[in-house]
């Protein structure tokens, strides 16, 4: 016996999303079917005006419904410093901080040779020219915030973006006289909050200890 | 900042999924964002025809495209055995034997007074009628297999259906004269395949030790 079509065709939606496996697919598929038809379309409706109802912030690459996104528009933000981070679930993790006030910029992924993504397939140039424009027109980018993962392929990027940064400030082109220049820094690394020592690997320790703080 | 509604709906969508915490929502929801357009309609149309498309069974109560469904409509399979179960995907396991050549019945849950689940909100009494049925034309069921699950309430379900189908045997009703009566089985119970006895739980071992076999 096989399966009705229409619940095979569910079942396989389901599987091609990371983290669900045939049996994770075919649980959800079933208990779809004790569902409302109401909620069922009104979930197909939110799939299909996911990407239609969205657009990429044409100045952070933020998704967002509006370009420029809120966070662009937001006049009170601190626009001379900005933090580069991965993903736009990165953005909402500091955000929720409530403790950043200034500007995102979202790569879009990271550097990551094995998987094909070099730094042209990322959001990379984009902000080395918004930050060059932003010495040109007066709201100069002071601080450059690298949000990027703490593995490798984070890593990787944060040293590229970098280096980029760098080779702009000895062209010096369009940086204001005068100016003290461009501030690089790198989100802290060590133990996370509620983590035990003990279990603590080496590398993170050793951040720990070159990050540590006067208390 | 709060994220854009398309994305935020469909995080929702996602979170009244069973197992499916937010934190998941959220990471299937920005995973959709970079997938082709074609692929999302794909995912809503199966959505909203997924119980549009499909039908129960008005003999067993599976569900399927056609009623009655594939497993009612096949003429080789034997009609004077019938397995109960609870779920449309517990006749998928059964069917994955390929041990199996009768028919089902689908109850669509078990007795769970504690979930305001009792004998009326499944299909036992469409059940009995089915088995009264069916010694009234010819094709008379020789064998019924409770194959509820080795829970609480599976357990109670197949009590229920047997002292059901007990009753039915004393009144008689439409039991063909001289037939032996109704066989009512359960499903085996005891060590599961590749199982240490070791880590068998008591109850598991008891049943196995009651269900022990000629060798």
């Amino acid at each position: 016996m096989n399966l009705p079509r229409p619940i095979r065709k569910l079942i396989e939606s389901f599987e091609k999303l990371p983290g669900i496996g045939p049996k994770t697919a075919q649980r959800l598929t079933f208990y779809l079917l004790h569902v409302p038809q109401d909620q069922l379309d009104e979930f197909a409706q939110s799939l299909t005006s996911l990407k239609k109802a969205t657009v990429l912030c044409s100045r952070c690459f933020n998704v967002a419904e509006t370009d420029p996104c809120p966070v662009c528009q937001d006049d009170r933000r601190d626009k001379t410093v900005i933090c580069v981070v991965e993903q736009p679930l990165d953005v909402l993790a500091l955000e929720k901080t409530n403790h950043y006030q200034g500007l995102y910029h979202v790569l879009h992924g990271a550097i990551s040779p094995l998987n094909n993504i070099g730094p042209d397939e990322l959001y990379i140039s984009q902000f080395v020219s918004r930050v060059k424009k932003s010495w040109q027109n007066g709201a100069a980018v002071k601080e450059v915030i690298l949000g990027t993962n703490a593995n490798m392929e984070g890593e990787a990027t944060a040293m590229y973006i970098k280096n980029q940064l760098n080779s702009l400030m000895v062209t010096g082109d369009g940086l204001p006289a005068g100016k003290a220049g461009l501030r690089v820094t790198r989100l802290g690394q060590g133990l996370p909050t509620g983590g035990d020592l003990e279990y603590a690997d080496e590398v993170t320790l050793s951040r720990a200890l070159e990050g540590r703080r006067k208390y």
